[in-house]
């Protein structure tokens, strides 16, 4: 190649050389080791491959690039553009080809390892490298005087083609090869999934030509009581649609120890419950890609992460091991599966499923999804990261190590074991202040957009109910209105000046709003509420606690709010609560459901498995159940905020009154030192 | 380690060193790398260590051994000898302690390398060495504070203590794994199958304690017509039980291609077929370990030999492309699958089936099974070997190269198409010899030692039939009697002196067994039979030559006759028949089922099927179907013997007379010059 030959230079990234007239773009791009994707291999079918090529003068690259730079378009860009349209501007990689220097960019969308940009802008993007890719391919004929089976020669064609090394095809695909290689006269589209860390790959599909219909994948956070999936395209990691159900092992116990129980009390009762959360998995497959108007045998690929206890009810396994001490899991690493051996019947026959690894036996694939999601390991400042859920995992940690525990809080902050609490749900009340000197409220509900005071709420809302960040912030409301005493109790109408704090026999409650006008209920705060929401939050902030005290340290740099649930909390209500650690407001954040996005990035990005398997290894584990100090930071977590730590940065934002509504101004007989329950 | 300590032979391997004083014998031997066995890694449980200690002078080891050269009896040995007994002058080797020097005999079947000894003494022992073994370990109990999974404690035990690799297991054995090790204290028997050529293995089943029950295998030879297993036991490769059935897809097709023209008359009917046989397999695999007493759940291999039509439909792949040139097989390699991937169900769940490679569209898995169990490709003579049966599979090679071909000889040869044919089974005429002065026959009956004209041939023989070496041994008589001329004409009673040759029609046969009088059949030689057994022996002597052609010869070292059928075919009659080429009668062979052999040497040694891969990749493949010169040797060797071809060595032992029974003494109008039907 001499300077002869016109220049190509690739934006973004930089990359030039020089290539003959004639040569197509997707072929310089190739040789430069440029990411410009392409499915069809140079066909221009796949349209992966346009690029936007730019003329004029760049003195920046030293090149002016004329008109006629790149060859006229031609008929097969002629009916790409007829057909499914090209952007202005746009050209296909495959087609366009050489005639002077140029300046071509990659717009992102045509990069094979994209970005795909998350809704938490704090949060890195995921670059496309999904396990699972589609690649058309030539195959040669067959020719009886060398005979050569058809998957060899596909073998061959993937290996010359694509660099794609040594693949296997298992009977799904065997059965399917033949008819797709003489109906696409010997071109086809082949899925193919090379596990983490693997050199060789199976081939999942087969099609006739070019497959139109695309791959999918789901990603789905298995929650003790919710199990939320997202359906996602693995070519570019949209996310086409999520959907969630409730995990139908609901009836066999609300918490994980209750399922755990089942187990023990009822032989068999484990092949009922994994049975159940089985079908109810194959279900919100179909479902949701019904919803995505896409076929749900061109699921490929489904990663779950979950607790141990779900993780092993998944897979079919007795739990009965992780009820008692020393809570051995029956494996701790990731597992690679037909998704079929966990009852994935109505997606594609060959789909792979990938369990990421759980970190201990109460610390499961959840927590090391939201430590691949949050990545507390790459944390410059200490970070501790709290997943809210029926049971809180709790992470510790920044570059200098990371350490992980469970903490069994309770369904309180999800609105179960609460009076009049509910899920969030339409009706729910999500949001509540209390006026601190008529101690009078006001407040939210999920599906209207006016507090209930303004002159535009609607006279007939349905008021159902409180949900969880409901509850947290009319407890912490009710403490900082002086309606709530240091310990917990509620203060009686002539103590907190207020007809809303009504008796109800020995203690009190507080009365939000009396819908039985409406047909609805009376929401009121009792006693009872608060003494579930007290232990929810001792055990949430003693498991934070006891990570901390293993680092050696009294105060962490910012908390991260994870979770469905978390995302919804308002980070001064949490502490006034004493929920978590004292750090400056803004050091709060909310990552969402971090333990989902990590399912997520597990699915759009292989070398991810890799990386959080290593992550996991390297993981201080603490076991909240053994460890004496966790039962003395749980009793002083009791008081809201806390008996013995300050919190001086809430202290600069609120003042708490300095209220006391016992005989004698400490906590009550009922208050949260004996916890029966060990996790939730 | 000096001169001082005691010094350790081992025969017959001569290695030897020195070991301080109370080393074990076990211990000594794997430090020695001398090969002998342990299942439960030297815990006087398996007893697979005995030793045979020898005393006195051994000038040749330059060593006196003297009385307590080893330690005492242990109440390890005492106790397995009561219990089991241990043969005389045997010790366990990892019980058995150094005390002074020692002449150490590991005998056969201590060896992990043994040989299996097979009944054709010309064929070479299989060494054991299988896919799948057993072994005993110790597991470390879990730790809360350092926590991992118990499969990955269990894979760290493998490594430590048998040096086995990285270890994945399935979720049947996910599940038993946790009650197993608890149940055996820590101590747990596992098998272990690691692919030919992979570095990674896979548990497949965990036992308490240590494991008596055995693992087994099944090697299958299935066949168009019959089904054969073997049922071996994975630690000595003693075959158990050998069982056989009818292959249910004869009611679709008695030839491969009659299967394939019912997949393409009827859709759907390779689902059918497929079910058939893997029904069948399945039924086989049950009532071959009922037989051997054995549950059919310790079965965790399988190896399964066929050809290419038989291969797909039991993968349930549409057999199509194999019924129409190019003859593409979906696939050619070797396979190893999940043997409830085609209906092992009542097998081990988690047992492994291998699958040999095809050699090519026309020829398959159980040539490639041949090939491994003869070796042509190491034979210094130019060996020719022919598994004959519906379908014949040829090879032609030595250590310059291997041809192989596959030619459509029909089912005569195996009785079917034959007027009085029948199986080989009791009833059935199977050897028959023909006075060439009177004409008149004798002849031996399945199920009696006597021949017909013996004082002791029992009056009331039931017989029903004549079978396939029947048949061939008949014709072959009537050719070297003078009942039947070159063309293969039946001459008159007039022109032969006998009644025996009786008119039918425009044509005669030749009456050898009356057996109306007790209801049973006139056995006669039809003239259509002789046709049959023409077109039969001609298709085999044409596939023989086109592959000396390929290789340029025009005569071949030795014969090897192949198939359960080749082993009772008496040489001299094949070659007065023309079936084979012409060689000395010392030079032709029977290896018995060859492709059952080596189904069951690829069960038994996990580097023969890494050395069949390779072995395949390098034959010749020759295509019959296509090959001109095919149709040009299969009309001159309609003659008996042959046309053309000079049979030298044939006439140095038969004279056969020269006779004509046509008009012009050639070969009569209904000759096999026209072939329609292509294959077996």
């Amino acid at each position: 190649m001499t300077d002869q030959t016109p220049l190509v230079i690739f934006t973004p990234s930089g990359k030039r050389g020089h290539f003959p007239v004639g040569t197509p773009i997707l072929t310089a791009a190739r040789q430069l080791g440029v990411d410009l994707d392409s499915v069809c291999g140079g066909r221009g079918i796949c349209s992966k491959c346009q690029i936007a090529p730019a003329y004029g003068d760049f003195p920046k690259h030293g090149v002016t690039v004329r008109d006629g730079a790149l060859s006229d378009w031609n008929e097969v860009e002629a009916r790409y553009d007829r057909v499914r349209g090209l952007k202005k501007g746009r050209r296909l990689g495959c087609q366009a080809k050489v005639e002077g220097d140029i300046v071509v960019d990659v717009p992102p969308e045509s990069q094979v390892h994209k970005q795909v940009v998350r809704k938490a802008a704090s949060t890195k993007p995921i670059v496309m490298d999904p396990a699972t890719k589609l690649v058309m391919i030539d195959v040669v004929e067959p020719d009886m005087h060398s005979p050569s089976g058809d998957l060899e020669r596909v073998a061959d064609a993937l290996q010359a083609q694509w660099d794609i090394g040594p693949v296997t095809a298992r009977l799904p695909v065997l059965k399917a090869l033949q008819p797709a290689l003489r109906k696409g006269k010997w071109q086809v589209s082949v899925a193919v999934h090379t596990p983490a860390g693997s050199d060789t790959s199976q081939i999942l599909g087969v099609w006739p030509g070019f497959h139109e219909g695309g791959l999918y994948g789901l990603a789905v956070d298995l929650g003790s009581t919710t199990i939320a999936a997202h359906l996602c395209d693995l070519s570019d990691g949209r996310v086409l649609a999520s959907s969630g159900l409730m995990n139908p092992q609901i009836r066999f116990g609300e918490d994980l120890m209750s399922r755990v129980s089942y187990v023990m009390m009822n032989p068999g009762g484990d092949a009922e419950m994994t049975a159940a959360v089985q079908e109810a998995l194959n279900t919100l497959a179909v479902d949701i890609a019904t919803e995505a108007g896409i076929d749900p045998a061109l699921i490929f690929e489904t990663v779950i992460v979950c607790n141990p206890v779900m993780h092993h009810l998944l897979l079919g396994i007795d739990p009965v091991e992780l009820g008692q001490a020393p809570f051995a899991l029956a494996t701790s690493g990731s597992l690679t599966l037909d998704a079929r051996d966990i009852g994935l019947s109505d997606i594609a026959p060959t789909a792979q499923l990938y369990l990421l690894p759980c970190i201990a036996g109460h610390v499961g694939a959840d927590a090391a999804a939201v430590a691949l999601a949050e990545e507390p390991n790459t944390s410059q400042d200490l970070a501790l990261i709290v997943d809210v859920g029926t049971n809180a995992e709790i992470l510790l940690g920044d570059t200098n190590g990371v350490l992980a525990c469970s903490s069994p809080t309770g369904p309180a902050f999800e609105g179960a074991q609460i009076s009049a609490g509910q899920r969030a749900a339409p009706g729910a009340i999500e949001r509540i202040e209390i006026d601190p000197v008529t101690k009078e409220p006001r407040f939210r509900v999920i599906g209207v957009d006016a507090w209930s005071d303004d002159a535009d709420f609607p006279a007939d809302t349905q008021i159902t109910g409180i949900c969880g960040s409901g509850i947290i912030e009319a407890v912490a409301e009710m403490r900082m209105a002086g309606l709530l005493d240091a310990s917990g109790l509620i203060g009686s109408a002539e103590a907190t000046g207020t007809a809303r704090c009504e008796p109800t026999g020995r203690t009190h409650a507080y009365l939000i709003h009396d819908a039985t006008a409406t047909g609805g209920p009376r929401v009121t705060v009792t006693q009872g509420d608060i003494r579930a929401i007290q232990l929810a939050k001792s055990a949430l902030y003693a498991g934070a606690r006891l990570l901390m005290d293993q680092r050696g340290v009294t105060k962490v740099d910012r908390v991260v709010l994870a979770g469905a649930f978390g995302a919804h909390i308002s980070p001064k209500h949490a502490m006034v609560l004493g929920m978590i650690p004292d750090v400056p407001l803004d050091k709060v954040q909310s990552a969402g459901n971090a333990a989902g996005h990590g399912a997520r990035i597990a699915l759009c990005n292989r070398a991810a498995r890799t990386s959080i398997e290593a992550i996991v290894r390297d993981i201080h584990k603490v076991e909240t159940a053994v460890e004496p100090r966790f039962q003395e930071h749980f009793v002083n977590a009791n008081a809201i905020p806390h008996a013995t730590d300050p919190f001086p940065e809430l202290a600069q934002v609120v003042t708490l009154p300095n209220v006391a509504f016992g005989a004698s101004g400490s906590a009550p007989g009922d208050g949260g030192g004996r916890r029966r329950r060990r996790r939730g």
